[in-house]
């Protein structure tokens, strides 16, 4: 929907026609918000959603169908074959120009079978609707989340909110992957303090249903957790069958290739979203990365180029944040592993802070990482862990990445000293010198 | 004392012997942190101070006087005329290599005479003991703040604090005039939520006193304002008299000149600190900006230097934060005054946005100001007032300004996104969005 704006920003409804299926309920909402609509911090679903259909129809003259399912692209004769879900009919949709922006769907475990009743996904709108429904309704005692992904540890929290006896189990020694081990290690006790039971190092086998078919456990490389809900928290996978299906190409990542003005491989057939490869600016390797604020860029670059202007999107660098109960965690660029992977020789140096002058009243902890390319000293990533105020300093790390500086170029630069909100050397700055002084 | 601890890691004291001079009673404190202190926020003055001469002695091998006031430099014959203020000697020092770092005093309001005791500077921490003594022992009843600065800021508040009816005289209509008039409404604003009574557009021309000498009130453009107490709030002048006697350069900005290595005009001379003269990175101008962040980062040049290694010191770029009751205001870069000042034609945009996800609890507004050079698009400079969360995404447009980014290249960067602490557009993102589309 920000392609369909933009476009419409551009080209008038006499210009151009813009119609938009979705197969949901929901179209134009915020798909972070879900684990704080499910654990009860947001009440009302409608506060996700952006714009109803009603306003993009009388506001920008653009006609959203939901419940409505692309089942079929054909790009010769330039036809959608669309099935009304609530109707039952299908029929076939013409385009000019065609935006696919469907999203991504939660990994499974690698296990046969259908999943049974009460193992949800959290990645729809819909899905979000129908977990709160069944955990208000079943009261659940005890719930399984699979997987220490971001949308893992929310999950966690919401349910631990709600009273459920709430366990997580993750096939890597550390939840939340995207950090380096001994940053991991942080989350891990943040996860425990808000009563997480942690089952790390495990694989999951199985899920185990009851008579009436409905879930009754998870069945794990260590024994089997009994459970009347599971969350799946594995991270997700772009949904590009459908374009690939018409013969658009799809990357290594497994998202649909575009190039920089987010076109595909096909003229007509622009993409963008979780759906989307994106190219990661550090590695210079094409990624999968489902983040809400990718999707909006992407989409504002397609639509602009869809409406006859000119925008590029310039790639990731794989920054993310999240919050595990008071803890702050966040992460851009490349982690020691990731570096490693993509043939960075690196050192990497911890340094501990405050979030404030260590005089000033509510100053606590705060953990930052660095992760610094041998020899040249250029800032390839950076890790942050700590309480109120820790989080968001990531985007300094960020700016610093994105801008190829050296350690040496960041612990200059001027960035904001008050005693409410930073040491004399702020926590990026003073973990910026010890690289630089520990690698030289 | 940074830069005598950066010298020291880099010479033992069989190969440099360090000795330090200090007129106060303290040494190596944290000046930015008095203002907590007189409002009590800060208990105990020991806190502020970071290393005592002790420490230094012990660990360090560094000599700490206080109460010694270095009277006069002798180049050609390299030593110092040293005032023994406790005991009442003088004596002659002599140096190969000598660091100044004199620091700034408060400026005066323009008028004839000595100031009357009840008026107090806060600058040092020797004021901010005598200060505070004097507030607990006299219990004023009103107080005026001379000046709208940070400290003139954030001494309102903690006079607020104290119970003390606290009047802030400004002669420019705004408080704070390093924000653009429409920024510094907002905090005009916030200083009378938590009670100060502001008397904008008013010049003081002179202090009343009692029969007993002391200060009884302030005499502006408009009248005379009752007061026990008087607190200047005017800014600083770097204290660079003592080199400039010794033939030592002085530069435009009333600070000592230096270069990138902090060497002062002569060769064994070098100087940093609030008063040593800066580099604007953008208007590429040299000014005078008392910072503790920046007096760290000079200490630490300058002391590698002296140590016979090899740092230099980038410049600033103004970025500052400050409290403001409940409110955040930073700023960096040029504003539109200071753009236009250097030469640059600019635009400015307003962007209003949330802290966090618009339906996540605890969002509160936030105002992102950035000024944009025409044509180009390059960001000179940006301004954020909000409340809890806003301040350090200064940071973020820091960065930018520092890296000479556009503000189409600035919307595209990667900052870290989740509902807890960010809408999806992050609000420095969403502002570079607005001034790109704006100016187009």
């Amino acid at each position: 929907m920000s392609a369909a704006s933009q476009a419409r920003r551009r080209r008038g409804p006499d210009q151009l026609e813009i119609v938009a299926f979705d197969r949901g309920n929901f179209s134009s909402y915020s798909a972070c918000g879900i684990p704080y609509y499910v654990g009860g911090l947001v009440e009302d679903v409608a506060s996700l959603v952006v714009r109803t259909p009603e306003v993009f129809r009388e506001k920008y003259s653009i006609q959203v169908h939901l419940r409505h399912e692309v089942e079929a692209i054909d790009l010769d004769r330039g036809s959608l074959l669309v099935h009304d879900r609530a109707g039952g009919q299908r029929r076939r949709e013409g385009f000019d120009d065609l935006m696919v922006a469907t999203g991504a769907t939660p990994v499974r475990p690698a296990m046969p079978g259908v999943d049974p009743e009460g193992v949800f996904g959290v990645q729809t709108l819909d899905d979000g609707v129908a977990l709160r429904t069944y955990v208000s309704e079943r009261k659940p005692r005890r719930a399984v989340i699979v997987g220490g992904g971001y949308i893992g540890l929310e999950m966690a929290e919401a349910l631990c909110a709600l009273g459920v006896e709430t366990h997580l189990v993750e096939a890597e020694g550390q939840p939340m992957n995207t950090l380096d081990p001994d940053m991991g290690a942080l989350v891990a006790g943040a996860l425990q303090d808000f009563g997480t039971i942690l089952h790390l190092g495990q694989e999951v086998a199985g899920f185990e249903t009851g008579p009436d078919g409905r879930v009754t456990g998870v069945a794990t490389s260590e024994g089997t957790i009994a459970a009347e809900v599971i969350v799946l928290g594995l991270g997700v996978k772009p949904n590009s069958e459908l374009a690939a299906a018409a013969g658009v190409t799809v990357g290594p990542s497994g998202g649909v290739a575009v190039d920089r003005r987010m076109r595909t491989s096909h003229p007509a057939v622009w993409a963008g979203g979780d759906c989307a490869e994106k190219r990661h600016r550090v590695s210079g390797r094409p990624v999968a990365v489902a983040l809400g604020t990718h999707a909006n860029k992407e989409g504002r670059v397609a639509g602009i180029n869809l409406g006859g202007g000119y925008a590029t999107f310039p790639g990731v660098i794989g920054t993310a944040v999240t919050k595990v109960g008071a803890l702050e965690v966040a992460r851009t660029g490349l982690g020691e592993a990731e570096a490693a992977g993509a043939g960075f020789v690196v050192d990497a140096v911890v340094s501990e802070s405050t979030t404030r002058a260590g005089y000033y009243p509510g100053a606590t902890p705060i953990t930052t990482k660095l992760v610094v390319e041998r020899g040249t000293g250029r800032l390839l990533g950076g890790q942050i862990v700590g309480e109120e105020g820790a989080a968001k300093r990531i985007d300094a790390v960020a700016l610093a990445v994105w801008n190829a500086m050296t350690v040496e170029e960041l612990l200059g630069v001027d960035l904001a000293y008050a005693p409410p909100y930073s040491p004399v050397w702020d926590p990026v700055l003073a973990a910026a010198r010890r690289a630089y002084e520990g690698l030289r």
